[in-house]
């Protein structure tokens, strides 16, 4: 539960901590929160492997509903929710017991006095109190199996609010009952159309009025199977509902709205899941910006951690996150409904070339494969098409043959080419004599197609019949206003689909129990130090990873000696437990290569920590390692995830460009791999201007290592800093020139 | 005309590269081509300096027009477009001609047999025949003022179409006529709505379909006033219709779509008239893409130009790009109607926490200005707003206040507070009892301010009486469907008026006569050659620029009483007119000190370059240059725009990050220095782990100064590489120690 902000951990986080280099992490960790899972299987870090999964028939369509504070006084908010709640109850088939202290009747329907003479054990009770701590009791007494709570006041008003919320989780945890909400609503009981076909999306939504765009698809004839909105996640969170709706058969594609995230590994663990089912989870993540995150915790009482490491751990897991309401809609109802893609290509089909011209541009630059169709297959379109115009992708029909019988042929032909996955038809303008037909042939093409056919009806109104009725009233056929959300949406299609098919759950692989390496770690940890340089490196070399000879010495006459040993020509730095930009303090002494030169260089470092008041602990001499590309590989603490691990690009570039790659542990190589091509200068690592390739797979190793270092280690290692990490010419290996290390 | 893919300036353009190194740049462009002005100033490169505005009122209000190919003739192409054509003189109260060889009347009208029988000089004429060359003579004669051509069959079909649009262009030339097309088509003579008030947008687009969302812009209460489908633009253009809209007082906005430009200079004139007016230019510009440009290419035969130097120029002159016609939208109808911002602080107002924390991030991150407001104001907003709601920005009023007469006092008090410049309201899904009261107030409260409303209506749906009634019925409340349309227009609308408030063309100040560096530089040119090292460096000496001491030698004695002369320590190099990548040929040795060095190194350079088979011209003996910041600075030549002036991060990086910044001369100082700022390493330039500052202002000298030389040499030098150029530290200056030339 590393990072978690949910108040009930807080004791067992603050036993890891205190317990930092005394005890191997697994021990720390054998007894887990509620994140714990069936299988109770954990990794090296006590952290679990796989998502808990509640089951949430009942709480969805439950057989009988309590409402804890029931109304029918005129003028009572309250009122006007027992009567929703009265309404969505008979429209389920539920059972609906009002409770009040003192009515006799709600409605006309018999009132309980209290939670204890419920007739029946029910099977949700809905919390119209301002405080639902003192009911939760009664609540599990009576055997309830879920609850919601609407009440506002807790986490998201601050530390009492926090605190009250603490107290509410915790009663909820004893009870064994599982609670949505506080500062929750009416959301989970909206009434969803029946009418429609074809896969759902499941909506998660943090703020309920966040939702409501996505609620509306079903206006637009999309279907919705459940709106989950989780407000305070108190208990039950965005995680439970992902892992939930993963496994539901008429779920296509989970959409959620995330404000701030209780814990992220039972986030990742959810996406995991999702992804093994190959369910799209589509998501905006609030918190781009500092005062994004900012305003988006005091709304919801959760933290929204650094965007940079949320945006990497979705990418992980193969959640797409996208930023507007709009594009969430257009991807997600396109990922719910559209088949697995048949082949990569996109064709763009237009009645004109300005259109074919522009899509085809934006469509590009998004990375979208546009091939260009076979010569063949030009010539079969140019029987319908006139010969001047461009039929090689896009294809531009130049209006006309669209008004006839050989508009239908075009599709069909186009569709018919193994090169083509998709068939994307942008409509800027509408033309009904032409547009109207068009549509008409699109719908009905999809309809004996397993291949997806999208649709841009560009026109700013958005009443137009070929819109409302022929187009929005196909489920095979995807619809979009913009040609950027359709990109968007086609984008995120073949990257799911690319992602799920080459899945493997990296959790599968992480380690379980600690190396022989983290026994010889432990001895150097020094708990809330900084370590030295010179025992930052011993830290390295305790996890296989090389650095140059070196000895520690305090003398220069020891100096001289350790230099026969390292041998010649050496670099000499002062060496200290709270020492950085030795650089810039002259504290770095480098190609020395004879006797009087290193009592030269040993007399000046120290003199200089002397002016600077640094405390040393000696003076370092090094093996001068050869050039290579300089790279820097570090571990740091998110307060959501954990101990992450970043690599990038050195020396002074890491500073200038932050070019750096970083990921949330347990990931294999191939993600290692990845964060290399991430970087905007990886073309260092391939060699420029004449240097040799580096020795990628040396730097892979370091990465993986830092990986196993920053699980076994936990939270008890806050910050890792290797730079930089010289990776020599391939086959040669990568050398740690210098390094941070800061324990807790 | 630099770059012009204007085929009847060809014989211009080629006259200067003939010209090239012998005679002075002005002379040869004392002629220049249509692009020339009524007061036919050029600067040194003979390129014009103000734009070229054709008076276009009688082309949109005609008087009287001549139909010719006019037809009623049941089926014909041609009966349609007369009928069209007919409405339109009708309405915009023309007289109308038909001119047909075989026919007495059309639709009632006496028809002539050719031009040379129209009863009156006429405006307009329309050509509705397969070919218009043959047209064009007779209409000069009649006085015809401008001409519109359908036909297409063009420079969209290839080469022999490229050239009929050539001999019709020249026909035009002579004729003093002005044509619009070939291959446009009926929306120049759509009809507008009269009943909508508030500044137009006016509206060109070089193809008619991807026009038709725009125009549809009036069926949600945006005004139109003009639609230029410019087509192929044998003779007007892009540029000729922006500088007309500019001082159009109705225009409060134009609107473009462009695929390609006829030429990079007249639309940067266009422009630059533009900002001067305060009148802003939004354009979608294609070719992000080389698949794009090759698309874009082929369907109205234009050039699309290198779209890194089409977005800098686009900057430069504040024209406003964007990707997708719904951000044209968007982006026109909010600059047209907005006042000049008061502030630029935004407030986000919604009736939900989520909605505003979410807006907040993404607004902050395009860089919007979201001001905390003054605790008074707070205190303020607290009279109608519950206490435990955040209204520091954004407010959030938890719904209840906008159901009555709190909500209108809440927006006013917003409006009020004079950090404020602009109140955005996203309304993510509609709920009437609040909603429409809330629209309601926002149309009411815009009335009485010249502060900005917006309002996102995030319901997918659109139909809504809120939005199809309120807030499209009010030409004061700019209203959008996405939060990122929303975003990215305000930003526009900052963007502007930033602009065009400190906007001095560049023009004013761009050089007319050549420098005295410009007859010693051209001694230097060699036509066709690639100059060698030493001459690249002489001609930046002439220029101004400072190069390091160097000798050029040819036997290693002289190599050594060279370094006598030019100081040790030396660095040695090959030089030789065909040469680059020294270093990686090992043609470079450094940090040479003594005599038996230079001696040595004399040796190895000649020896490698005889295995290499290099040709060298000798060895350069070369002044140490103490170390600073590399970077490059450098010249090449677009298809568009001619010569462009090039900086970025020099050494390996430039290869790696491509990270550089380019400007279209001419352009001043404060753009030299925003070259830097662009740039992603720039905070290099400041100093980075101890580095002193670097002299920038030497490094911007220099800049201006490659500018200057740019300008005179013109297209003579193909291309100029000063690399790496070392920037010493602050009040030292910037060395060029290493420069390639290609004369043309």
């Amino acid at each position: 539960m590393l990072g978690s902000t949910h108040g009930t951990l807080t004791t067992d986080f603050r036993a890891r901590v205190e317990a930092c280099g005394e005890t191997p992490r697994t021990a720390v960790h054998s007894t887990t929160g509620p994140a714990a899972t069936a299988d109770g299987a954990v990794d090296v870090s006590g952290r679990p492997l796989t998502a808990d999964v509640p089951d949430l028939d009942r709480f969805f369509r439950p057989e009988s509903v309590a409402v804890i504070g029931a109304s029918d006084a005129e003028g009572r908010p309250n009122t006007g929710i027992t009567r929703q709640l009265m309404a969505w109850a008979e429209r389920v088939g539920a059972r609906l017991h009002p409770v009040h202290p003192t009515r006799a009747s709600v409605f006309g329907l018999p009132c309980r006095t209290s939670v204890a003479d419920l007739p029946e054990p029910v099977d949700l009770a809905v919390l119209l109190v301002a405080d639902p701590l003192p009911v939760i009791e009664e609540l599990a007494e009576a055997k309830v199996k879920f609850a919601v709570a609407f009440a506002s006041g807790f986490a998201e008003t601050g530390e009492a609010g926090a605190a009250a919320q603490t107290r509410l989780a915790a009663a909820v945890r004893r009870s064994g009952m599982r609670l949505l909400g506080p500062n929750t609503n009416l959301n989970a009981f909206q009434e969803f159309r029946e009418d429609l076909d074809g896969p759902a999306i499941a909506l998660i939504t943090q703020s309920g009025h966040q939702g409501r765009p996505l609620y509306a698809l079903q206006e637009l004839g999309i279907r919705l199977s459940h709106w989950a909105p989780t407000g305070n996640e108190a208990d039950l969170e965005t995680a439970d509902f992902i892992s939930y709706f993963a496994g539901r058969p008429e779920v296509g594609a989970i959409a959620c709205y995330v404000e701030g995230l209780k814990d992220g590994r039972s986030f990742l663990l959810a996406a995991d899941r999702a992804a093994r089912s190959g369910v799209p989870v589509v998501a905006v993540k609030v918190g781009r910006t500092e005062a994004g995150a900012r305003t988006a915790a005091s709304h919801t009482g959760k933290l929204t951690g650094a965007d940079t490491v949320v945006d990497a751990a979705l990418r992980q897991f193969g959640v797409i996150r996208v930023d507007g309401l709009d594009e969430l809609q257009d991807t997600a109802a396109l990922l719910a409904r559209a088949r697995r893609p048949q082949a990569d290509g996109v064709v763009v089909y237009s009645i004109s070339g300005g259109t074919g011209a522009h899509f085809c541009d934006l469509a590009t630059e998004a990375g979208l494969h546009l091939p260009t169709l076979s010569p063949a297959k030009q010539d079969e379109l140019h029987q319908w098409i006139p010969a001047y115009l461009n039929v090689a992708n896009p294809v531009d029909n130049g209006g006309h043959p669209v008004g006839d019988w050989r508009g239908r042929k075009i599709i069909d032909a186009i569709l018919a080419d193994p090169a083509v996955g998709v068939l994307i038809c942008p409509i800027t303008g509408p033309f009904p004599p032409m547009s109207d037909k068009l549509a008409q042939d699109l719908v009905d093409a999809a309809e004996q197609t397993d291949k997806l056919i999208c649709v841009v009806w560009g026109s700013p109104v958005g009443t137009e019949e070929a819109y409302r009725t022929t187009l929005l009233g196909s489920s095979r056929v995807a619809t979009f206003r913009t040609f950027a959300n359709c990109i968007t949406a086609v984008r995120a299609y073949f990257d799911h689909h690319r992602f799920t098919s080459g899945y493997r759950s990296p959790f599968a692989d992480a380690p379980r129990t600690p190396s022989p390496s983290y026994r010889k770690a432990q001895a150097l940890m020094r708990p809330g130090q900084q370590l030295s340089e010179h025992a930052a490196k011993q830290l390295l070399r305790a996890y296989g990873i090389r650095v140059p000879r070196e000895q520690l010495v305090t003398s220069a006459a020891a100096a001289v000696r350790a230099a026969g040993l390292v041998g010649y020509p050496v670099v000499m730095k002062a060496s200290g437990p709270q020492l950085a930009h030795k650089t810039e303090l002259g504290l770095v002494k480098v190609g020395l290569t004879s006797a009087s030169q290193i009592r030269d260089a040993y007399r000046e470092l120290t003199d200089i920590a002397r002016y600077e008041d640094v405390p040393l602990d000696g003076i370092l001499v090094c093996q001068m390692v050869e050039r290579g590309v300089e790279m820097v590989v570090g571990v740091t603490q998110d307060e959501l995830f954990g101990p992450t691990v970043t690599v990038g690009l050195g020396g002074v570039l890491v500073e200038v460009l932050r070019d750096a790659a970083v990921r949330v542990p347990p990931f294999g190589e191939d993600q290692a791999r990845a964060m290399l091509t991430e970087l905007r200068g990886h073309a260092l690592l391939e060699g420029v201007r004449g240097a040799p390739p580096a020795d990628v797979d040396a730097l892979v190793e370091v990465v993986l290592r830092v990986q196993r270092m920053a699980l076994e280690l936990g939270d008890c290692l806050s910050e890792l800093d290797v730079n930089p990490l010289m990776v020599l010419p391939r086959g040669q290996g990568a050398v740690a020139l210098d390094a941070l290390a800061i324990c807790r």
